[in-house]
Protein backbone atom coordinates (compact mmCIF):
# COMPACT_ATOMS: atom_id res chain seq x y z
CA UNK A 1 0.00 0.00 0.00
CA UNK A 2 0.87 3.67 -0.73
CA UNK A 3 0.82 6.56 2.09
CA UNK A 4 -0.64 9.57 0.62
CA UNK A 5 -2.58 12.80 1.07
CA UNK A 6 -6.07 14.09 0.05
CA UNK A 7 -5.87 16.88 -2.60
CA UNK A 8 -8.58 16.88 -4.33
CA UNK A 9 -11.24 15.72 -6.01
CA UNK A 10 -12.87 15.28 -9.04
CA UNK A 11 -16.32 14.36 -10.38
CA UNK A 12 -17.53 12.31 -13.68
CA UNK A 13 -20.93 12.17 -14.34
CA UNK A 14 -20.76 10.33 -17.71
CA UNK A 15 -19.04 6.89 -16.88
CA UNK A 16 -18.88 3.39 -16.60
CA UNK A 17 -22.22 2.38 -14.70
CA UNK A 18 -20.08 -0.11 -12.42
CA UNK A 19 -18.51 3.38 -11.13
CA UNK A 20 -22.08 5.38 -10.10
CA UNK A 21 -21.75 6.05 -6.17
CA UNK A 22 -18.18 6.20 -5.66
CA UNK A 23 -16.40 9.12 -4.57
CA UNK A 24 -13.31 10.07 -6.18
CA UNK A 25 -10.07 11.78 -4.37
CA UNK A 26 -6.76 12.60 -5.79
CA UNK A 27 -3.85 11.36 -3.78
CA UNK A 28 -0.46 12.76 -3.75
CA UNK A 29 1.83 10.02 -2.27
CA UNK A 30 4.03 11.94 0.78
CA UNK A 31 7.63 12.43 -0.18
CA UNK A 32 8.43 10.84 2.31
CA UNK A 33 7.81 7.72 0.92
CA UNK A 34 9.85 8.67 -2.32
CA UNK A 35 9.58 10.31 -5.68
CA UNK A 36 8.80 7.46 -7.97
CA UNK A 37 4.97 7.38 -7.49
CA UNK A 38 2.67 9.78 -9.12
CA UNK A 39 -0.79 11.44 -7.87
CA UNK A 40 -3.56 8.83 -8.49
CA UNK A 41 -7.03 8.86 -8.08
CA UNK A 42 -8.22 6.22 -5.85
CA UNK A 43 -12.26 5.92 -4.77
CA UNK A 44 -12.92 6.53 -0.94
CA UNK A 45 -13.56 3.22 0.80
CA UNK A 46 -13.40 4.82 4.58
CA UNK A 47 -15.06 8.43 4.62
CA UNK A 48 -12.00 9.99 3.89
CA UNK A 49 -11.70 14.04 3.37
CA UNK A 50 -9.63 16.69 1.52
CA UNK A 51 -6.18 16.93 3.59
CA UNK A 52 -6.02 13.57 5.60
CA UNK A 53 -3.31 11.18 4.82
CA UNK A 54 -4.39 7.80 3.94
CA UNK A 55 -3.48 4.48 3.06
CA UNK A 56 -4.27 3.42 -0.72
CA UNK A 57 -4.64 -0.36 -1.85
CA UNK A 58 -3.79 -0.47 -5.64
CA UNK A 59 -4.55 -3.22 -8.50
CA UNK A 60 -6.83 -5.94 -7.60
CA UNK A 61 -6.80 -5.00 -4.54
CA UNK A 62 -8.64 -2.35 -4.76
CA UNK A 63 -11.45 -4.12 -6.31
CA UNK A 64 -11.18 -7.44 -4.31
CA UNK A 65 -11.15 -6.04 -0.87
CA UNK A 66 -13.47 -3.36 -1.19
CA UNK A 67 -16.92 -5.01 -2.30
CA UNK A 68 -16.41 -4.12 -5.88
CA UNK A 69 -15.26 -7.18 -7.84
CA UNK A 70 -16.82 -6.16 -10.76
CA UNK A 71 -15.94 -2.38 -11.06
CA UNK A 72 -13.04 -0.85 -12.90
CA UNK A 73 -11.64 0.03 -10.00
CA UNK A 74 -7.22 0.07 -9.59
CA UNK A 75 -7.17 1.95 -6.01
CA UNK A 76 -9.29 2.55 -3.14
CA UNK A 77 -8.54 4.24 0.38
CA UNK A 78 -8.81 1.63 2.70
CA UNK A 79 -7.75 3.42 5.71
CA UNK A 80 -7.25 7.11 7.58
CA UNK A 81 -3.39 7.15 9.14
CA UNK A 82 -3.33 7.96 12.63
CA UNK A 83 -0.90 11.16 13.35
CA UNK A 84 -0.19 10.87 9.54
CA UNK A 85 1.46 14.49 10.21
CA UNK A 86 4.30 13.03 11.74
CA UNK A 87 5.24 11.22 8.56
CA UNK B 1 -6.70 5.72 -11.60
CA UNK B 2 -4.99 7.81 -13.75
CA UNK B 3 -6.77 11.12 -15.30
CA UNK B 4 -5.16 12.09 -18.72
CA UNK B 5 -6.07 13.64 -22.53
CA UNK B 6 -6.84 11.50 -25.31
CA UNK B 7 -4.59 12.82 -28.08
CA UNK B 8 -5.31 10.30 -31.06
CA UNK B 9 -6.86 6.94 -31.90
CA UNK B 10 -4.99 3.70 -32.93
CA UNK B 11 -6.47 1.33 -35.71
CA UNK B 12 -5.12 -2.32 -35.41
CA UNK B 13 -7.05 -4.35 -38.45
CA UNK B 14 -4.70 -7.76 -37.68
CA UNK B 15 -5.56 -8.28 -34.02
CA UNK B 16 -6.54 -10.76 -31.03
CA UNK B 17 -10.27 -11.68 -32.10
CA UNK B 18 -11.18 -10.82 -28.89
CA UNK B 19 -10.47 -7.25 -29.35
CA UNK B 20 -12.66 -6.80 -32.20
CA UNK B 21 -15.18 -3.80 -31.89
CA UNK B 22 -12.78 -1.83 -29.22
CA UNK B 23 -11.76 1.98 -29.82
CA UNK B 24 -7.85 2.59 -29.13
CA UNK B 25 -7.36 5.92 -27.67
CA UNK B 26 -3.80 6.99 -27.02
CA UNK B 27 -4.14 8.91 -23.79
CA UNK B 28 -1.76 11.42 -22.25
CA UNK B 29 -1.20 11.28 -18.14
CA UNK B 30 -2.10 14.78 -17.44
CA UNK B 31 1.57 16.26 -16.53
CA UNK B 32 -0.68 18.03 -13.05
CA UNK B 33 -0.36 14.87 -11.76
CA UNK B 34 3.18 13.93 -12.15
CA UNK B 35 5.76 12.77 -14.97
CA UNK B 36 6.31 8.88 -14.00
CA UNK B 37 3.26 7.42 -16.44
CA UNK B 38 4.23 7.53 -20.02
CA UNK B 39 1.06 7.57 -22.82
CA UNK B 40 -1.00 4.63 -23.14
CA UNK B 41 -3.57 3.09 -25.32
CA UNK B 42 -7.04 2.21 -23.60
CA UNK B 43 -10.23 0.98 -24.59
CA UNK B 44 -12.90 3.24 -24.89
CA UNK B 45 -15.94 2.35 -22.03
CA UNK B 46 -17.56 5.63 -22.38
CA UNK B 47 -17.87 7.40 -25.91
CA UNK B 48 -14.89 9.22 -25.31
CA UNK B 49 -13.49 11.93 -27.99
CA UNK B 50 -10.11 13.35 -29.02
CA UNK B 51 -9.24 16.41 -26.22
CA UNK B 52 -11.56 15.37 -23.62
CA UNK B 53 -10.01 15.25 -20.15
CA UNK B 54 -10.80 11.09 -18.79
CA UNK B 55 -10.33 8.85 -16.24
CA UNK B 56 -8.58 5.32 -17.19
CA UNK B 57 -8.67 1.83 -15.16
CA UNK B 58 -5.80 -0.29 -15.73
CA UNK B 59 -5.20 -3.90 -15.03
CA UNK B 60 -7.57 -6.76 -14.46
CA UNK B 61 -9.97 -3.75 -13.61
CA UNK B 62 -9.77 -2.76 -17.31
CA UNK B 63 -10.96 -6.39 -18.25
CA UNK B 64 -13.12 -7.38 -14.99
CA UNK B 65 -15.29 -3.88 -14.96
CA UNK B 66 -15.92 -3.29 -18.44
CA UNK B 67 -17.46 -6.34 -19.56
CA UNK B 68 -14.60 -7.94 -21.60
CA UNK B 69 -12.83 -10.58 -18.65
CA UNK B 70 -11.53 -12.77 -21.47
CA UNK B 71 -10.14 -10.10 -23.38
CA UNK B 72 -6.31 -9.05 -23.77
CA UNK B 73 -7.02 -5.33 -22.33
CA UNK B 74 -5.10 -3.79 -19.69
CA UNK B 75 -6.60 -0.28 -19.49
CA UNK B 76 -9.79 1.46 -20.16
CA UNK B 77 -11.01 4.50 -20.40
CA UNK B 78 -13.87 4.16 -17.94
CA UNK B 79 -15.13 7.97 -17.11
CA UNK B 80 -15.13 11.05 -18.79
CA UNK B 81 -13.85 14.21 -16.14
CA UNK B 82 -16.54 17.07 -15.59
CA UNK B 83 -14.50 20.61 -16.02
CA UNK B 84 -10.77 17.98 -16.63
CA UNK B 85 -9.69 21.54 -18.02
CA UNK B 86 -9.29 22.84 -14.46
CA UNK B 87 -6.81 19.93 -13.41
CA UNK C 1 -1.67 -1.46 -23.59
CA UNK C 2 1.44 0.15 -24.77
CA UNK C 3 2.87 0.58 -28.64
CA UNK C 4 6.00 -0.79 -29.57
CA UNK C 5 8.32 -2.05 -32.06
CA UNK C 6 9.49 -5.66 -32.58
CA UNK C 7 12.97 -5.62 -32.58
CA UNK C 8 14.73 -9.33 -31.82
CA UNK C 9 13.35 -12.48 -30.97
CA UNK C 10 14.73 -15.11 -27.96
CA UNK C 11 15.35 -18.38 -28.08
CA UNK C 12 14.64 -20.43 -24.69
CA UNK C 13 14.87 -24.34 -25.27
CA UNK C 14 14.64 -25.30 -21.01
CA UNK C 15 11.35 -23.19 -19.88
CA UNK C 16 8.37 -23.91 -17.93
CA UNK C 17 6.22 -26.87 -20.15
CA UNK C 18 3.64 -24.15 -20.30
CA UNK C 19 5.14 -21.74 -22.59
CA UNK C 20 6.02 -24.82 -25.24
CA UNK C 21 4.99 -23.23 -28.73
CA UNK C 22 5.16 -19.72 -28.24
CA UNK C 23 7.42 -17.45 -29.67
CA UNK C 24 9.28 -14.50 -27.51
CA UNK C 25 9.92 -11.55 -29.43
CA UNK C 26 11.58 -8.37 -28.03
CA UNK C 27 9.93 -4.91 -28.22
CA UNK C 28 11.02 -1.70 -27.65
CA UNK C 29 8.26 0.85 -26.97
CA UNK C 30 8.25 3.49 -29.13
CA UNK C 31 9.83 7.08 -27.62
CA UNK C 32 7.07 9.04 -28.90
CA UNK C 33 4.82 6.85 -25.95
CA UNK C 34 7.07 8.21 -23.15
CA UNK C 35 10.36 7.17 -21.73
CA UNK C 36 9.94 5.27 -18.65
CA UNK C 37 9.30 2.24 -20.00
CA UNK C 38 12.07 -0.66 -21.01
CA UNK C 39 12.04 -3.19 -23.44
CA UNK C 40 10.14 -6.40 -22.67
CA UNK C 41 9.62 -9.80 -23.76
CA UNK C 42 6.09 -11.00 -24.82
CA UNK C 43 4.38 -13.83 -27.12
CA UNK C 44 3.04 -13.48 -30.20
CA UNK C 45 -0.37 -13.45 -30.34
CA UNK C 46 -1.25 -12.09 -34.01
CA UNK C 47 1.86 -13.40 -36.37
CA UNK C 48 3.74 -10.19 -35.31
CA UNK C 49 7.27 -10.13 -37.43
CA UNK C 50 10.67 -8.07 -36.32
CA UNK C 51 10.34 -4.28 -37.30
CA UNK C 52 6.49 -4.08 -37.31
CA UNK C 53 4.68 -1.95 -34.63
CA UNK C 54 2.29 -3.72 -32.54
CA UNK C 55 0.17 -3.58 -29.54
CA UNK C 56 1.44 -5.42 -26.39
CA UNK C 57 -1.01 -6.07 -23.32
CA UNK C 58 0.83 -6.68 -19.79
CA UNK C 59 -0.01 -8.45 -16.95
CA UNK C 60 -2.85 -10.80 -16.33
CA UNK C 61 -4.65 -9.77 -19.75
CA UNK C 62 -1.73 -11.49 -21.53
CA UNK C 63 -3.03 -14.88 -20.28
CA UNK C 64 -6.57 -14.64 -19.79
CA UNK C 65 -6.73 -12.80 -23.60
CA UNK C 66 -4.64 -14.89 -25.48
CA UNK C 67 -6.22 -18.57 -23.94
CA UNK C 68 -3.05 -19.50 -22.11
CA UNK C 69 -4.73 -19.03 -18.35
CA UNK C 70 -2.24 -21.14 -16.55
CA UNK C 71 1.00 -19.97 -18.36
CA UNK C 72 3.18 -18.11 -16.83
CA UNK C 73 3.09 -15.07 -19.58
CA UNK C 74 2.98 -11.79 -17.99
CA UNK C 75 2.69 -9.45 -21.76
CA UNK C 76 1.32 -10.89 -25.66
CA UNK C 77 1.40 -9.03 -28.94
CA UNK C 78 -2.37 -8.76 -29.48
CA UNK C 79 -2.29 -6.21 -32.66
CA UNK C 80 -0.24 -5.30 -35.26
CA UNK C 81 -0.93 -1.37 -35.46
CA UNK C 82 -1.89 0.18 -38.99
CA UNK C 83 0.09 2.65 -40.16
CA UNK C 84 2.42 2.08 -37.02
CA UNK C 85 5.33 4.40 -39.13
CA UNK C 86 3.07 7.54 -38.21
CA UNK C 87 3.59 7.17 -34.69
CA UNK D 1 9.67 -9.67 -4.24
CA UNK D 2 11.88 -7.37 -3.50
CA UNK D 3 14.11 -6.94 -0.58
CA UNK D 4 13.88 -4.14 1.80
CA UNK D 5 14.35 -2.89 5.25
CA UNK D 6 11.28 -2.20 8.11
CA UNK D 7 11.94 1.57 9.18
CA UNK D 8 8.57 2.46 10.89
CA UNK D 9 5.28 0.73 11.66
CA UNK D 10 1.96 2.89 11.03
CA UNK D 11 -1.45 3.03 12.59
CA UNK D 12 -4.73 3.64 11.07
CA UNK D 13 -7.40 3.21 13.49
CA UNK D 14 -10.11 4.10 10.83
CA UNK D 15 -9.98 1.36 8.18
CA UNK D 16 -11.65 -1.18 5.65
CA UNK D 17 -12.88 -4.06 8.29
CA UNK D 18 -11.06 -6.60 6.10
CA UNK D 19 -8.02 -5.45 7.10
CA UNK D 20 -8.56 -5.59 11.30
CA UNK D 21 -5.32 -6.83 12.68
CA UNK D 22 -3.31 -6.82 10.02
CA UNK D 23 0.07 -4.97 11.54
CA UNK D 24 1.11 -2.47 8.94
CA UNK D 25 4.97 -1.97 8.55
CA UNK D 26 6.58 0.44 6.35
CA UNK D 27 9.17 -0.76 4.23
CA UNK D 28 12.29 0.64 2.64
CA UNK D 29 13.65 -1.36 -0.17
CA UNK D 30 17.59 -2.07 -0.03
CA UNK D 31 19.46 -0.03 -2.37
CA UNK D 32 21.61 -2.34 -3.38
CA UNK D 33 18.57 -3.52 -5.11
CA UNK D 34 18.19 -0.61 -7.78
CA UNK D 35 16.82 2.89 -7.17
CA UNK D 36 13.19 2.92 -8.98
CA UNK D 37 10.97 1.89 -6.06
CA UNK D 38 9.63 3.76 -3.58
CA UNK D 39 8.98 2.83 0.38
CA UNK D 40 6.26 1.05 0.25
CA UNK D 41 3.51 -0.38 3.24
CA UNK D 42 3.00 -4.15 3.79
CA UNK D 43 1.18 -5.95 5.99
CA UNK D 44 3.55 -8.30 8.17
CA UNK D 45 2.97 -12.24 7.63
CA UNK D 46 5.73 -13.34 9.15
CA UNK D 47 6.11 -11.66 12.68
CA UNK D 48 9.08 -9.25 11.40
CA UNK D 49 10.33 -6.36 13.53
CA UNK D 50 11.90 -2.92 12.54
CA UNK D 51 15.38 -3.36 11.46
CA UNK D 52 14.69 -6.47 9.81
CA UNK D 53 15.65 -7.34 6.36
CA UNK D 54 12.80 -8.95 4.62
CA UNK D 55 11.16 -10.46 1.47
CA UNK D 56 8.20 -8.39 0.06
CA UNK D 57 5.52 -9.71 -2.00
CA UNK D 58 3.34 -7.38 -4.11
CA UNK D 59 -0.03 -7.33 -5.87
CA UNK D 60 -2.31 -9.91 -5.90
CA UNK D 61 0.35 -12.64 -4.30
CA UNK D 62 0.07 -10.61 -1.31
CA UNK D 63 -4.10 -11.66 -0.84
CA UNK D 64 -4.17 -15.03 -2.70
CA UNK D 65 -0.61 -16.20 -0.15
CA UNK D 66 -1.12 -14.86 2.65
CA UNK D 67 -4.99 -16.48 3.39
CA UNK D 68 -6.45 -13.07 3.04
CA UNK D 69 -8.15 -13.28 -0.71
CA UNK D 70 -10.51 -10.64 -0.07
CA UNK D 71 -8.72 -7.77 1.94
CA UNK D 72 -7.70 -4.40 0.23
CA UNK D 73 -4.11 -5.68 0.52
CA UNK D 74 -1.71 -5.50 -2.18
CA UNK D 75 1.92 -5.84 -0.26
CA UNK D 76 2.70 -8.55 2.22
CA UNK D 77 5.94 -9.19 4.09
CA UNK D 78 6.68 -13.13 3.77
CA UNK D 79 10.08 -13.70 4.36
CA UNK D 80 13.16 -12.79 6.88
CA UNK D 81 16.08 -12.73 4.80
CA UNK D 82 18.81 -14.88 6.74
CA UNK D 83 21.71 -12.74 7.45
CA UNK D 84 20.43 -9.74 5.14
CA UNK D 85 23.08 -7.21 6.61
CA UNK D 86 25.40 -8.94 3.88
CA UNK D 87 23.34 -7.47 0.89
CA UNK E 1 8.70 -10.91 -18.81
CA UNK E 2 11.98 -9.03 -18.90
CA UNK E 3 15.40 -10.87 -19.04
CA UNK E 4 17.79 -10.60 -16.64
CA UNK E 5 20.96 -12.17 -15.45
CA UNK E 6 20.98 -14.36 -11.88
CA UNK E 7 23.60 -12.84 -9.96
CA UNK E 8 22.87 -14.04 -6.54
CA UNK E 9 20.82 -16.03 -3.91
CA UNK E 10 19.10 -15.32 -0.87
CA UNK E 11 18.24 -17.49 2.20
CA UNK E 12 15.09 -17.23 4.31
CA UNK E 13 14.33 -19.24 7.04
CA UNK E 14 11.59 -17.83 8.94
CA UNK E 15 8.67 -17.06 5.55
CA UNK E 16 5.38 -18.07 4.59
CA UNK E 17 5.28 -21.74 4.73
CA UNK E 18 3.62 -22.10 0.93
CA UNK E 19 7.26 -20.39 -0.02
CA UNK E 20 8.95 -23.70 1.78
CA UNK E 21 10.59 -25.86 -0.70
CA UNK E 22 11.28 -23.06 -3.24
CA UNK E 23 14.96 -21.19 -4.74
CA UNK E 24 14.85 -17.84 -4.16
CA UNK E 25 17.61 -15.76 -6.39
CA UNK E 26 17.97 -12.69 -7.47
CA UNK E 27 18.06 -11.32 -10.96
CA UNK E 28 19.85 -8.16 -12.55
CA UNK E 29 17.54 -6.93 -15.65
CA UNK E 30 19.99 -6.68 -18.47
CA UNK E 31 20.84 -3.12 -18.88
CA UNK E 32 20.24 -3.22 -22.98
CA UNK E 33 16.36 -3.96 -21.73
CA UNK E 34 16.16 -0.56 -20.30
CA UNK E 35 17.39 1.32 -17.24
CA UNK E 36 13.84 1.44 -15.48
CA UNK E 37 13.44 -2.04 -13.71
CA UNK E 38 15.80 -2.68 -10.28
CA UNK E 39 16.87 -6.09 -9.06
CA UNK E 40 14.26 -8.37 -7.71
CA UNK E 41 13.74 -11.44 -6.14
CA UNK E 42 12.51 -14.74 -8.20
CA UNK E 43 12.04 -18.25 -7.46
CA UNK E 44 13.42 -20.41 -9.85
CA UNK E 45 11.23 -22.83 -11.68
CA UNK E 46 13.22 -24.21 -14.74
CA UNK E 47 16.61 -25.09 -12.80
CA UNK E 48 18.86 -21.72 -13.23
CA UNK E 49 21.86 -21.39 -11.58
CA UNK E 50 24.30 -18.15 -10.91
CA UNK E 51 25.22 -16.21 -14.19
CA UNK E 52 22.87 -17.41 -16.30
CA UNK E 53 20.58 -15.21 -18.34
CA UNK E 54 16.83 -16.00 -17.69
CA UNK E 55 13.52 -14.83 -19.03
CA UNK E 56 11.04 -13.82 -15.25
CA UNK E 57 7.50 -13.49 -15.47
CA UNK E 58 5.92 -11.11 -13.16
CA UNK E 59 2.88 -10.56 -11.41
CA UNK E 60 0.13 -13.26 -11.06
CA UNK E 61 1.63 -14.86 -13.97
CA UNK E 62 4.51 -16.13 -11.87
CA UNK E 63 1.83 -18.18 -9.25
CA UNK E 64 -1.03 -19.30 -12.18
CA UNK E 65 1.78 -20.45 -14.52
CA UNK E 66 4.01 -22.35 -11.96
CA UNK E 67 1.93 -24.54 -10.29
CA UNK E 68 1.77 -22.43 -7.08
CA UNK E 69 -1.32 -20.46 -7.49
CA UNK E 70 -1.55 -19.69 -3.68
CA UNK E 71 1.49 -18.78 -2.89
CA UNK E 72 2.61 -15.36 -2.39
CA UNK E 73 4.94 -15.13 -5.21
CA UNK E 74 4.92 -12.54 -7.51
CA UNK E 75 8.27 -13.47 -9.39
CA UNK E 76 9.42 -16.53 -11.27
CA UNK E 77 12.29 -17.39 -13.49
CA UNK E 78 10.46 -19.49 -16.27
CA UNK E 79 13.16 -19.76 -18.80
CA UNK E 80 16.75 -19.94 -19.45
CA UNK E 81 17.62 -17.79 -22.20
CA UNK E 82 19.84 -19.43 -25.30
CA UNK E 83 22.52 -17.69 -25.95
CA UNK E 84 22.45 -15.25 -23.45
CA UNK E 85 25.28 -13.76 -23.86
CA UNK E 86 24.95 -12.07 -27.19
CA UNK E 87 21.97 -9.78 -25.40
Amino acid sequence: MLVGKVIDSIVSTRKNERLVGNKFLIVEPLPCMGENRDRLVAIDNVGAGIGEIVLVAVGSAARAGCGHPDAPIDAAIVGIVDNGERL
